[in-house]
């Protein structure tokens, strides 16, 4: 299994897709790629734009995408796929429109299978076994939590520190915190803007300047950096 | 209807419950009040610990409650109760156990009765027609997104304007515009932290020094001061 979890697809002040393009370079490696685009975590503007968007950065790549919203029978297209690319949005549109579809299921088996996956934000949270732990406003009801299950870990990205000043509201470790008090038995990974996960086979890496926290119910939080050992997410 | 729908507990630096409670004493009266409260929301202390709390500060008031979850029988407690108080916490777990125990509909029969209902941060969340504006990590399926719909519009709570600097996350903004984009029927007021809205009968009122931020498809957002009319909301 291939998988490129990336936590945000775009630094500030940065070109959209900019920082993580030479991972993706690499993971797709360098035979020109033509990858199942799923756009439909976008909610203010058209899937049409966010194909082309991705496929700006894809081309300096070698690489292209093609929007599974073109497509008549969406799960032949995900049965077809080279590749999977799962953008960053509205998780909750997009687990919607995945199970509305029955595509769930279909690119789990596909990725099980070795095709390769990226995701960004909402495209990361998918690849766990819940929707649980996306930041995102819960604008539509994805009639199941349930995602894909590829990595058995939750994912929570844009992971932060802070509140701004002043503000009153959970932080995001309060709001990870309440997640593993009724969730004892599963990991969270707080993956940091600018960082990402690689996992190949059994080799789980992480990608970025800045350490991912780690949460379980019972354990302090843990900080992990690039280099070290993130093998026990997987069992 | 007496509805005071208050957008946080604290501000940062002061005492739990200690801003609104002018108002709490105002809204409840002069006259004792023992009021029912919903501690549903606290996933990570204790009902008894959370009850406790609101204890401490109503009891300054010349108020107290007692928490639902010491009823053998919370349908009976709902009916016979005189006051409702739904605190804050995690909106998901909230909704839950109200469906789960089957109050969503008996709250809001009392309230509509006339029964005065107090909720801050998540316990204003549930006064709306559904759980679609909560900031809450979505830790547990709620079984249905709706809730009580005591107003016909969406609450923000903890309304805040900006990311922590460098932070590439959508803004609150972002995220209702995402909301509005797809429900453009629905109003979505940003209650800032240190505000509440208190409706009373037909008349719908802002208290506290920030504007609120009102949302809706195909609008500007529009910022409204305690003292303005807000009775569009309620059409």
């Amino acid at each position: 299994m291939k998988l490129l979890l990336i936590s945000n697809s775009t630094m500030p002040g940065e070109a959209y897709l900019d920082y993580p393009k030479q991972q993706i370079k690499k993971f797709l490696g360098e035979k020109p790629v033509k990858a199942l685009f799923v756009p439909y975590a976008a909610v203010t503007f058209s899937f049409d734009e966010y194909e082309q968007k991705v496929n700006d950065r894809f081309a300096e790549l070698g690489h292209s995408v093609a929007g599974i919203h073109h497509c008549k029978d969406p799960k032949k297209a995900v049965k077809e796929a080279e590749a999977i690319v799962v953008g960053g949005g509205n998780t909750w549109q997009l687990v919607r429109m995945l199970h509305d579809q029955g595509l769930m299921q279909l690119i789990r088996e596909k990725v099980l299978d070795g095709i390769p996956y990226i995701g960004w934000s909402a495209g990361s949270n998918v690849a766990c076994p819940t929707l649980r732990t996306t930041n995102d406003m819960p604008i539509i009801d994805p009639t199941s939590f349930n995602t894909t299950g590829l990595v058995p870990f939750q994912i929570n990205p844009h992971y932060l520190d802070a509140n701004p000043d002043g503000h009153a509201g959970e932080t995001r470790e309060q709001r990870i915190n309440e997640f593993i008090e009724i969730n004892p038995k599963t990991y969270v990974v707080g993956l940091r803007e600018g960082t990402m996960l690689w996992l190949e086979d059994d080799q789980l890496e992480l990608i970025g300047k800045l350490p991912a926290r780690i949460f379980r119910k019972g354990l302090e939080p843990i900080e992990l950096r690039a280099g070290d050992d993130f093998g026990f997410l997987l069992k």
